[in-house]
């Protein structure tokens, strides 16, 4: 009865019709409040329409205001483009309401934002940034905040594949991991833009922002810090899958020490004990997306090569799910207190 | 606590998965037996695992056997192929057990599902078919049964679309109505084909069973039944579509009155306002496959055109929600006075 | 060495590089003008520049400039949108040069063309509309030809099912003839639009314009002509497949009069018997969109339904090919007294 | 008119099919003899009839005969699975015959083979193995060859990627180098299995023989020839794309020295400035799977990276072409004095 009143802003993005399909079967709160930046005119074959019909009642969709948002919820999804998204958390957080942005603008210090995204940080320079919001990873540190930074799709998938090697003496620092990622389409948003059409890339593959994708800066500042290895480098190379949803991270790491696959797979099952959300696969057993997708889950699947004494690792989301709505969720259940699992799916929707 | 146990046999299959997913999920319930006809040996690439593994404590999976599934279910689902299935539905049903059977086997009279499935029927020459499961049109009739042959496929979108005309003086009997039905590939099921490839079917779209598919005379039996016209035939014509969920059907009538939209669009809210799962779209906006996935819903959009006497109606399902194992598990919570909509979702899946 | 000059007008539409690709084979011709309407300012991903890169040396692309084009070129296709392309056509034609419009500007007469397009025709009310260019259907009457009008994709495909009827006695003019066709993405257009974007698509189908297609009065119009009946109707309904290249007509017709396959199979055979790029399957063999992908050719079959008394004709094309460019190639080769099929390729490019 | 007479064995699979498509335009050679290992009995869907049908007249296809094959060729391609195809090759080769071998079977010594396989080889210890076909890289010592051992589709993109570096010092051998490769279902073959199903295929991506692909050693023993580093090694993952065609290698080395972007440019402009078609990509701009469908082309990308002294290389090739039967064509072109781009497309085929 006395629910939390949530709002959604950004809600007709990809994210923010995820966030609206979980957050409309969440049986402890209510939502409130939906807005979008600003009101597409000209919707062509109802695709706005289509994409709210299926939820039922839901509060009207309106442009962005502050004062409403204020006044209609006690916390807000920002599912908004970065460079716009975390100035307006950070203002409806100094207002005392709870805040999950799924920007990139409050994951990293000033210098490394604006060095990395090309845009001005919403953060001053002593501002450190917003509480990281891996939730599988860390969610004692969630649990009593009312500002989190939602992590990067691609993040995700590589944090909770590579986190675990960070206590290990397996690996030596001034290596390079190289982190080989593939996404579906999503990922790239619903505006328009040529090399997204079905005709361009449905029978198409290839890499986008090689050497300079902004979910670089966010992984190695994570790993760093738990291996307290601050040289610690990753090379990120992100591509376009023809799939609109899921994300498969293949990582290679040179091994300084041999391990077994079973004392491995032991190091990551350790790691992962406290969630339900993330499976290691059995020797032999390699992850794929259409296993994840609809579930906010993460498979992680290890292999270690004895003729080559290199470690790889793969790890498959669903990136609107763990990637990006379904931790949102996660983070606030763990922010308002509630078991983390709430409204949350392990069965996915696949085929 | 004195859940009723609920026996799937064909568990392995893409109508038994789904029914997995939707019963796991289904608060009143517990699943007590998992039978497919025969294991297969070697599954590659750990799919079947996969499949499994999401839907966390499940029944160990079993060959079939009679005496295991007459003692651990009260009420089975069938989704075996036809000419297996109907037979197994009789021997459980006549056991006292409730049955609901996926397959053709008891959807038809003898003689004519001899003649349209070249294989013979478990009926005999007396023995009417079986309570024809079409849920969201005769919920009244399926509510006190213990057997149900769920329709098919194509049979219920069809049957969505056209059973709403029957009651009217709109439509000639003498003329045959054009079915022009599209369907995704989880339709033909999962035996491997070379046809059915990605390599064959990713660019590819083409009509087969011309002429002759076997949910022809399902349909029009329900159409002539309802319209009391014995001479209604349709030109049912099926194509496979490159994706894996989803059915389009057009439907073509020719009109012998006129009708404006509005009434039309009357006459088919009335026909469905007892049912959450069918929408009548407004007029001009036309039905998706995307925007049905994952649901257990229909959407249905109608057009009179007045240039040339011709009605048109599109309706979109997904193939193994309402079109399988979602209309399943609707009948099931008719037969056994729960609320129709209980476990079923009406949100979907896609993007 | 003498060979014709040849531009082309719209080249960087889908259309426009399918015909590079077609002209930069071709023996007996040079490419001497290559322009776009605007020239796009920001290529994202370099899709312009690969798209070119392939076809070796071609002349700069330049913005449409009338002066140049007649200085440069003997013979032009335009491939611009409707509402644009006619009045160049008409333009450069008036000029003395030779002309191939594939735009829907010149293929209807003035008010037929302005009631279903919604845009001001480029004829006067006494101009007749321009030679049509079904190639495969009257080649006589393009050979001599200065100025062609390309026709539509959707109506290529419907008017070599349907023509071959005309001229028989088995159909009654009063009835409907439903057309249901199916095409892939490039038929919409290089233009970014959400509804084409990958992640909407590709999972899913619908139709559009349905009842207002403006390939609808293409088609009748043809029809009437061969068939003298002018009250011959159809029921075009049109659909989009998640495929980028292929269109798939299905045709239903009322019979009025009994005929075997046999006897029908030969006519379609007759009439199609001086074309290489028409082929009649034989019975019991439905056409796929693989098999034409790439290649110049249609594929028809043909099915009688006794019980019925339904005709059903399939059609399937590359709406790149024989629905744009490899048509206007052929159209051109008849326009210069070149074999049709110089240049052109039976052979597709599937899987 | 004294055109060498050419057989196909594996006539039927993707690369017979693709070899038959290629050869039947290729100028200077006639197809004679067609044969494929056993004949399916039952062809669903025609796939066979129609995927012949596009070639106009061809030779029947037969089962294998070796005395056939002898009396009716002059030269054989062989497009059998690895463990059938060597022995066959071989012995056609004794007769006196030209042959190239697309199978695995005689690229490795008889030991490395057998262990990377799992088969017997059809060489002797003393035997090493067939001149290896990769006809980019080395014209010359194919030219006179009578026995091709073909690259596989995987080795084909990988070392056109990586052997330019093996004659610089810019690397280090003792470093793995990592090369994450994507390939289209094709290169899975047309023997129907479940996981190349569609319906389970095309939402999906996965990698598969994790640390175990039988190309590896392929590649490591050309890279440790060229280099004279016998330590060198790779690390190949290999993972399934849900589309039909096309591969794309990401290769990760760490450089032991600095070089400029346009230093190595030079250096790969160099390697391959005598064959047209390996291109290099301007600086920024990266490979895409769509450029080469049905091309017999590469297209690699350089990026140095400064911040990681990491070097990436990027290639893409259509597996089909220049991965199986473009470049089998190529280097028959290569053994029989002819120049060789005959018969061979520069020319994509995308969208």
């Amino acid at each position: 009865m006395n629910q939390p009143r949530i709002g959604v802003v950004g809600a007709t993005g990809y994210a923010g019709v995820e966030l609206i399909r979980i957050l409309s079967r969440h049986p402890l709160l209510k939502i409130t409040y939906l807005a979008a930046q600003k009101l597409e005119q000209s919707e062509t074959y109802g695709h706005k329409i289509s994409a709210f019909r299926q939820f039922g009642e839901l509060p009207a969709l309106e442009p962005f205001d502050l004062e409403r948002c204020l006044d209609l919820c006690d916390l807000v999804f920002l599912a908004l483009p970065s460079g716009i998204s975390g100035r307006l958390a950070l203002q409806i957080h100094h207002a005392g309401k709870k805040v999950i942005d799924l920007s990139g603008d409050l994951r990293l210090p000033k210098e490394v934002y604006e060095s990395w995204y090309g845009l001005a940080s919403p953060l001053t320079q002593k501002d450190t940034h917003a509480v990281y919001g891996l939730s599988d990873w860390q969610a004692e540190q969630i649990a009593n905040q009312s500002l989190i930074s939602n992590p990067g799709c691609y993040a995700t998938a590589a944090l909770l594949s590579l986190l675990p090697l960070c206590q290990t003496k397996l690996v030596e620092s001034q290596s390079v991991w190289v982190v080989d990622a593939k996404s579906g389409s999503t990922g790239a948003g619903k505006s328009p833009q040529p090399h997204l059409l079905l005709s361009e890339l449905s029978n198409n593959f290839y890499p986008y922002r090689v050497g300079c994708h902004q979910h670089t800066p966010e992984i190695e500042q994570k790993l760093q810090e738990e291996s307290k290895q601050a040289d610690l480098q990753i090379q990120l190379t992100t591509q376009l899958l023809p799939i609109p949803r899921g994300i498969l991270v293949s990582a290679y790491i040179p091994l300084c020490s041999t391990i077994s696959f079973t004392d491995l797979y032991e190091i990551y099952q350790n790691a992962y004990h406290d969630t339900p959300f993330v499976s290691i696969l059995p020797c032999g057993e390699w992850p794929q997306i259409q296993s994840v997708l609809g579930a906010n889950t993460c498979h992680i699947a290890l292999h270690v090569d004895n003729r080559t004494q290199m470690l790889q690792i793969f790890a498959v989301i669903d990136n609107l799910q763990k990637g990006a709505a379904g931790q949102a969720v996660q983070n606030m259940n763990l922010m308002l207190g509630w078991p983390m699992e709430t409204g949350l799916s392990l069965i996915g929707s696949a085929p």
